[in-house]
């Protein structure tokens, strides 16, 4: 990548803006690394995509290293840079501040913006801690602009087509919850240390990086709160290599998080995150069991929902294979012919979807700052039931 | 079936009998139900396909009912009757007793038989409470017969190969379990109250019945024993109605057991039973990730192994689905050609199997009486958190 | 196994028989390899599971090597041996004769079993040529008792259910089919020689063997004939070792068979039959595309039926895994309760069950001789488009 | 989307450019409609993911209908409109024309492309007939611009994958290929008549559609030439509603073409392309059946590829998926981490990717107009076989 030159910059600024006046809608966002770039793929192609009340306008990138985000910006399509997160809200073409960082900075950032007026998208975790998320979605609530927080699974077309069906009754009263996230990156023990493995930086491991994504799926879907958590963590490799060959640092967060819980509506069920499930690169699995029908869903399989109708006779009733890319499927119309899949990064421009109808709209949009307080206070729960070795009731 | 004639009588009688002298094993079995045809089934074949030191005789079938018992034996091959089970241990042509009866009948036909110097066949769980269970291995253990606890599912082929793929260090070492046994014949709240939904027949519900082939499962394919537990049950429907119009009996078992487990060698897991999944009919599932392999086991595709060789390098490993039913898989030789699958029905053919080669040969077989012990010491602590809600930790 | 006494004889002359008088069967079985070993098992069975008008008594198992026979009756459990089948036909005690050898002794045996009344099951193909089909057909049309072609897969119970599924019109017009039966035990060259290989002895390699699975198939589940076929046929390793170490033999058989098919209704389709497709090792696949919906079934999986219904609404409409366990598919109600798997063995016993239900009730069954004979037609058309490189019609 | 404005313009007409100079490739695409809308999504996004030594600018769309036209431009991001495609050749700002129409104009344009001097991406099929394809491969030969088919499915990564490890002989020589794209979109014949409904406008009917991808393939992956073919077509329902209620119009096309081909090497195998497979939406599917092992592909998993490596012992080799994720997979490592999935449109970037590479380092890049004009020699062959119901040589 050489560099950028200004007509690029002009360019790029406008990336994505195809109507003019009160409908653009300036993006500031924060972070330049992995949730950067989707965000960034998102943004860029919403509204070639989408009919939307408003616009986005791609308008200024923020990093703490100058020149990797001159990088970024000019990888992605930002039209400028900050390296201040604070100049970033200060700016008069930043209407909306999209934070991809470590969940120790969110809340400091998130509350700045929604006290200058901005509109605010928080990347899961909420926050570190609960205290942090009762004050921002407090903020939120306060707030007359839209706040989001970014658990964009709940945007894959088939996580949305299964609370449909939920909500339409198809699977009956939910009864039992079986929901795990698992990923196996670090199941190598000479595989690097990262600030996703301090506690200090990340809160916690597994927990809050997986974990929160099996939380806020299943809340969604079934509707129901956590009542009551017993969980167990466990740390199988206590230290790893620096990058660089300077010696080994401390994990200090889990790497594997189970649990089981009861929620609202007699529901009970299992639940983990691990990133020691060898061989399972991204397999989010969520399976409800209702009293006429069970749905399920696995991320490593996200163009297809598997739906059992136990109304159908028995002689015939089987587990259904719905490939989630009809016209008449949650976000489907916009896109390609039946049977050509979507993908990941997919979901993220949903989020930027909905977001922005939002934005446009005036109505509110979820998950809400207060949805990333309730996974937070669920999270939260299972750390202490895990220490403590008790069942955790959560308070909402 | 009407009756059975003195020639088919002696014919039944010699059933699967080939081999002459001191070859021959009278089996006297108790029990004419679900279990009573199975393992008639395994008797019948069990010398037809596998070479054998010892020789199964379809002695004995004891029910309490005469005339359902006489069609037992007509329809299943048995050569005689009895309604007593204290006559049947007394008899000179029963060596072996088969144990097919609810689990609060167990102890006490089981003590008998080993105190008469029979050989013992007890289907799971060993017993209904820890003490039965403990009284039985220790007089297993003090019996010069051969003792087995009916932990069938052991006897898969692909079971057994997993135990075989695990043993050899194919996964390295085990650092997470997940496993469940989910049924779904419950989930209509009008089907009928049987003896499986009385606490003082079935001493449990989904837990002792389903639950007890998951933790025997996970103790057998990772070696290691459960050392502590937390646990919920959960009943969904209080009272069902008794078969003939005759009111409603209350539920007083569990519907659904889960739990969470701490294991020798630092396993932790998940672990489930359920009689409420909507759709899933009898899908034991197991999953043991390692540090250098995944393998996966689903009984609703029983001739099917999953195995992640995390060895393979990344460009070209994947979870590999090993039809098992070639010639070195276990128990397969004596069968049919590869891609010809096997039935539920087979692993208690090769229960048999490795039963009659235990007598035969003069040597232990597993799962023994103190793996039933094992399983339900398990069984019982979960019970007791689920109760407490506390952990609670096992002791061998 | 050692030798069998007279006792066991006796034992085994009246295995699986329990009723008396008119409704005895006697079978004489001529052949002692795999076929035999899996009729065995079913004559063993059937009675034990099922209800039946009539009643199998094992007699005669008939081979040319009179110890292997003899070996064979004491495994396998027959009363008693012939080492000519013409003696066989002679016996009194043998009602039915079950032929399970090659294909080129079908017509003599079969004939002649016809002529003395005899009833009788003939392993597929029914014949090696078209003329010696067509003479067997007119002979079992001619007598006055059951005659049936082993044609077993009719009798997966998915299979029969994907036949009932057709004629309930639940996929509406059937418009194309693609079917395969691979398996791939010639890919490595080194195997041996086996008379499977010689034209002589099997009439035909790949397509007579797993191709007229395929035809027979299509045809039972189509209910359609066909029409005209244009074919190509392969030999890919052109000699193989003779066991021994004694040189080599030619190969004079096909390895693959593949063709395109018009059938009567206006059905089209692809068809194929191999023995070097690597990894397969016993996928009859079929899938059959109607205006209303789509069946699609795999031997590799046979307790599974795949079902997309075309008249949901597309939004849920997908391809549904029927677990074909349930007491009101077909058979299944004798079995095992849901979720637990029967095998490949199990289509025999629904043969034999099916014959016996015949021969009992004075009923027709299928597939008949006249079954047989339209099968082989389309396979010898088959031949001879791959011979000529031109379609082929095939004249009923 | 309503307007756009002259910044809007300018902004789109450096959508995706950020190196300066020479690097920049001004890209000029004739059509508006889906294949536009894939090819506008890649040319936005492939500088934005992989570093390369071009840049596309996203110059001139062009269509017939002006407003159409424009509103494409507003939505895809384009610079400029043009109405005439010689007009949109005449253009200084345009270096390659990325041809989007039916099949009956790409010889006129591209020839017309070609003689200016213009680099040109055209879709598949290359051409309607065998002269037009002729015609233009001759011209891109004598090109010195870089000309290429786009045959994008190569692009997706696991069919590249799976092209790797044939040419790494990883499945030995192969001997079958059995391959099909099945959809189902004709299926209601209530479904409306369109352009590809006309021999006039597409040439033919699933054949060019749909079995131009198989070819083209099958031929990439095996890297064997089709030699001869026996086929047949079938037109199902022969008439079908204008839209607006104005009458049927006649279908002339083919609804499904099934083939038998022998291809070099002495690859023989089974072909289809189909409209009416219900229930299957787009499943191109391709399975090789090498001397040592078997690769096997679905578009409706696009993801994974299956992998049966047939050089393992018999005892632990299966079926293994690999889901093509990994940093070390084809195109991948400028993508998510693993376990994140690509979707339909990604090959379409990676072809753009592919394409900007050849221009910017003056390399050839295939598929060529000699691929398209092959795979268009093995659709005439077919179209004459399945007319004069005869065996058909491809002459090349």
């Amino acid at each position: 990548m050489s560099t950028v030159d200004e007509g690029d910059r002009l360019a790029a600024a406008s990336e994505g803006a195809r109507a003019v006046g009160a409908g653009r809608v300036g993006i500031g966002m924060v972070g330049t690394a992995f949730m950067g770039a989707a965000h960034s793929q998102a943004w860029r192609t919403v509204n070639r995509v989408f009919e939307l009340p408003a616009t986005a306008r791609m308008a200024v990138i923020c990093g703490r290293d100058a020149a990797r985000t001159e990088a970024a910006a000019a990888r992605f399509g930002w039209a400028a840079t900050e390296t201040d997160w604070r100049a970033l809200i200060g700016r008069d073409d930043v209407d909306l501040l999209d934070i991809c960082t470590p969940g120790d900075t969110h809340a400091e950032i998130a509350l700045a913006a929604l006290a200058a007026g901005k509109h605010v998208l928080c990347e899961k975790p909420l926050a570190n801690t609960v205290a942090e998320a009762e004050e921002m979605a407090a903020a939120a609530r306060a707030a007359g602009t839209v706040a989001m927080c970014g658990f964009t699974y709940r945007r894959v077309p088939a996580v949305s087509l299964m609370a449909k069906l939920v909500a339409a009754g198809r699977i009956g009263r939910i009864r039992q919850v079986r929901a795990c996230y698992l990923q196996d990156w670090l199941v190598d023990p000479s595989a690097p240390w990262t600030w996703r493995l301090s506690a200090d930086r990340a809160g916690s491991g597994a927990l809050g990086d997986l974990g929160a994504h099996v939380v806020d799926a299943v809340r969604f879907l079934t509707g129901a709160e956590f009542e009551a958590v017993s969980a167990l963590t466990e740390t199988f490799v206590a230290e790893r290599p620096l990058p660089g060959g300077t010696g080994n640092a401390p994990v200090t967060v889990d790497d594997a998080a189970l649990f089981l819980a009861r929620l609202g509506g007699g529901i009970v069920g299992t639940f983990e995150a691990t990133r020691y499930a060898t061989g399972r690169k991204n397999a989010l699995r969520i399976e409800l069991n209702g009293s006429l029908g069970t749905l399920a869903f696995d991320l490593e399989r996200l163009n297809e929902l598997e739906f059992y109708d136990g109304t159908q006779p028995s002689g015939e009733a089987g587990f259904r294979r719905i490939l989630v890319t009809e016209p008449d499927h949650p976000y489907l119309s916009a896109w390609w012919p039946p049977g050509h899949l979507l993908g990941y990064e997919h979901a993220f421009t949903h989020q930027a979807r909905d977001l922005l109808a939002a934005i446009g709209g005036g109505e509110p949009v979820r998950p809400s700052f207060d949805d990333g307080l309730a996974a937070q206070r669920v999270l939260d729960a299972v750390g202490r039931s895990a220490r403590d070795r008790a069942w955790c009731p959560i308070v909402h």
